[in-house]
């Protein structure tokens, strides 16, 4: 029988993973707009409140080309704080309307293009949440984590990966922040008391948000996880095999290439959000965009590390599933009540160092 | 094809992973020395030159029990700095002397009753790694992360776990160390430089060591892992049912219950061995001790997070498998290149919050 301190009353939420199938090179905005809109259609049929799609999703992922500086603009969208934020970019703003008018709230992530005070800009791989239910965005994020290199790889044959080129690091760290109204009976402020452990969770929805390589880095989720996250939301686009460091393919048959870059995933979303008590909506942009294969594995994990429930395709697909935040109970006040067992005075390396620091040889 | 700067000569190593069944109140220290020499012959005659025994090795799992001051004693071994370390105990110092015989190293957990100057002593759940080529103890750890509580649950029927009563909280943070002479053609300090990057993995085998609950705590992976942990060992003896915060036990049929207590056990280990680009060796004490059922799931873990061999019984079993040391060098020098990709800057909550602080209520 559960004790009843882990008892509590549910909370219960649908949301929708809204899968991309390959943006080609040649797909307009429009036609990208008009296959979001279709997903949040099923998404809402299905009674969902909250659609995560993926990592850049309203271009193909062109951090795997070589671009120049002029050709590069047509892939971001302009953010200027003169002019108000992401919600009104002509690109991102038909996708926000069409979920206020679904009363849908929305991850999405793009290529952010932040327009400086002195008219310079600097670049951002993004996600911005939009709150449907309050009518504006109420959270923002930048990814930290960027993969591969500033230059491009110059063995013959290597495969570019040009994050570290066209994007900045994210500088707005690991930022918690709560959806309004996504839930019934949340407390309110008026109710709220110095204890944390008696509210922890049972407020509106603590939300956190990853991009892509992000999910890798068990530093990220713990931030969150100190924040009481319960939902982490995060879009990626993968590549279906692993390189080198010198941008080769690693040499496995495609099957089983594809075997590891999921395992790989699987470990990160479910190990992840298993060590920080939370779910998490893990959003794909799949199958071959211009022949270049990603990954699929869009999939809710629950906060006690199983798949509840997966994409069946490489192709435009929701997965739609009702969760109860209070699921996040038990791990957050068992094994993961932080409070009582973490021992941060033993992990200041985490801080100290960025790289290894080996043993000295004997 | 593999990148030239990924490919580096094989460092094999035959290890063993030497599972425990049941260790019941009544059975003597002798009967377990007897039944960890037969692992360790299996290993020998296996080829292994490493061998992993669970937490506790020599005696039940105590912690299960509320004992008083006086009958505890003999679960403990006294380690007296005055007249050397824990090799000089008579409990366990037969164990090293018969690794020693058959040329294999070891890593055991113990209970550690540390004497002090005064005459006190101060309790550790412990392990240590004795390194049988150079005949000496090269490495000891004691859990940082001790799961339970100090006072007995009081509802009734509840479960106890009473490791924060028996023990203090582990205070030699998480040190890996090399093991010598354990591979062939290892470098040495002669040939030392000071580029990390150069040297990486390619002296004596770097060792880290945790215990139990601490592998579910990505922080103890990570501080290894930016030591250039090769190989992570870590004994455990995990119930096989989750409870309560009270301690009363989930409501799951036994074997839904277990199979929920191995997949967090999988999630952790394979998850934490992929996110830091290391082999683990993961070893149960398992079977029903007293009738207190606790999992197996002893396995050896490939960098690339994949399972590489399991235990396939719950009782004394040794699991080997070849390794090669190189195969820690795609991760550590791709995905996991931390010196490239990590960004501490934005992780500093990890060391000043030990508990959750949520975002304000709305």
């Amino acid at each position: 029988m559960m004790g009843s301190e882990d008892a509590e009353p549910p909370r219960l939420l649908t949301v929708a993973a809204c899968q991309l199938g390959p943006v080609h090179l040649a797909d307009s905005r429009e036609e990208v707009l008009k296959r979001m809109f279709a997903l949040l259609d099923h998404a809402a049929k299905e009674g969902a409140k909250l659609a995560v799609f993926p990592e850049l999703a309203f271009t193909t992922f062109f951090p795997r080309y070589l671009i120049d500086g002029q050709d590069l603009g047509q892939y971001f969208d302009i953010e200027d704080p003169s002019k108000g934020g992401i919600e009104q970019s002509p690109n991102v703003k038909p996708l926000f309307d069409y979920a206020r008018s679904l009363g849908i709230d929305i991850y999405v992530g793009y290529a952010e293009r932040s327009v400086q005070k002195d008219g310079s800009h600097i670049d951002y791989n993004s996600s911005v949440y939009y709150s449907a239910q309050a009518n504006e965005v109420v959270g923002k994020y930048r990814k930290v984590h960027l993969p591969g290199t500033v230059e491009p790889r110059t063995a013959p044959g290597a495969f570019q990966q040009l994050e570290k080129r066209y994007f900045r690091n994210g500088d707005l760290g690991f930022t918690a922040f709560r959806a309004p109204e996504l839930v019934e009976g949340a407390l309110k402020k008026s109710s709220s008391t110095d204890d944390t452990v008696m509210t922890a969770g049972r407020g509106d929805p603590i939300i956190g948000m990853l991009i892509c390589n992000d999910r890798r880095w068990p530093e990220a989720w713990r931030v969150y996880g100190l924040q009481g996250m319960e939902i982490m939301c995060c879009g990626y686009n993968t590549t279906a095999f692993a390189t080198t460091s010198e941008g080769h393919m690693v040499d496995l048959s495609p099957e089983a290439a594809e075997e590891e870059v999921l395992l790989h995933h699987k470990l990160s979303c479910q190990g992840n959000s298993y060590m920080n008590g939370c779910f998490s909506i893990n959003v794909a942009k799949t199958g071959a965009e211009d022949g270049h294969p990603l990954v699929g594995g869009t999939m809710i994990v629950h906060p006690l590390g199983h798949i509840i429930k997966e994409a069946e395709t490489k192709d435009d697909e929701v997965v739609v599933a009702t969760i109860d935040l209070a699921d996040c109970r038990r791990p957050k006040t068992t094994v993961f009540a932080f409070e009582k067992h973490r021992r941060p005075e033993h992990y200041h390396p985490i801080l100290e160092r960025t790289g290894v620091i080996e043993p000295e040889l004997l």
